[in-house]
């Protein structure tokens, strides 16, 4: 196979999920009906990789200094809230309709992979808090261990900020049934069950 | 969402098999994880889609103006597998002792689509087995309708330039329950049935 080729196979296993058979599929499809398609990806690729950066304000990606999300004016200032990714702020957006603000941790509380809470942005987090404008800091960190230990770090940071912490709701996913739910999840949402 | 990451996301879609949520997830893969990489598939990419041509002998993909695999003296001039596409011929490579040449078609014979025999270079072939040194034109088009209208028409240009043609086996798969193969598969294979 020529060379060309062969290195193209080999870059498109970079991508999540795809191995050796799929990534020689999308080579050929691209090669033989889509070379224009092929080169806007490499275009956009390039651009992204190298100017899209953080967002000085909420860690978000952006190639701005500060995201669209930070400068829009029509966001609710007083709600701000956590999340390990970018893919869990899109995430919410797409599914709540949520109008405050995020901030990005790029990780979770994890010392044997060396991030502490200088690598989470945590100091920045903190000033915002003492800035006086936030009311509620909402904990949406995924509820791994590490994800829960990293919450109780951002809870004890609201309550030093004078910020009520709140965390995502535990519980039965809807569409599930109870006999199948894990055991921590319903003892959680027993724990947690609300006046109707 | 940032500009950037929205173009790159839509333009990971035009790869086979990816929707808007696995193109969502290999963009922030890349971002977070593996710019890099990301860079390295842009350059592949790029590289691929303007300097691959095809083998001017063969018609498989090419950076050359002739193939590796044309310009080979180790493979054995005279035989030549016909295939529809450059997968087929990697399928065939990877899978048999097969140490012949090769033509590719890029398609088969459809009118409707207006694929004729120009499209599909059969002047070229026509040319290349009257040279003489062919002795046996291998038939691998798929076993389509219109695939085996191909093979028809590609078995006529063999016998006019005086080469023997050859069709691939159909029958029963490997691994197969007799039970579960479909009628036209198993006719093909009781018909074509071999001595042991």
């Amino acid at each position: 196979m020529s060379k060309l080729l062969t290195d193209l196979i080999e870059a498109l296993r970079c991508l999540p999920g795809v191995g050796g058979k799929s990534a020689q599929r999308m080579a050929f499809h691209l090669l033989e009906r889509d070379r224009e398609r092929g080169l806007k990806l490499a275009d956009a690729l390039r651009e992204a990789m190298q100017r899209i950066g953080h967002c000085a304000r909420c860690r978000n990606f952006s190639e701005e200094p500060l995201c669209a999300l930070c400068a829009s004016s029509s966001r609710d200032r007083h709600l701000l809230c956590v999340v390990e990714s970018p893919v869990d702020l899109a995430a919410i957006e797409q599914a709540t309709g949520y109008r405050g603000h995020y901030f990005v941790l790029h990780g979770r509380l994890s010392p044997l992979d060396g991030l502490g809470p200088e690598e989470l942005g945590l100091a920045q987090l903190a000033q915002r808090l003492g800035e006086g404008q936030v009311e509620e800091l909402i904990i949406a960190t995924n509820p791994t261990v590490e994800g829960e230990a990293t919450a109780h770090y951002l809870a004890q940071l609201a309550h030093a900020g004078g910020v009520r912490p709140t965390r995502l709701a535990h519980g039965v996913p809807l569409g599930g049934e109870l006999e199948y739910v894990d055991r921590g999840t319903l003892a959680h949402a027993f724990g947690g069950r609300q006046q109707l």
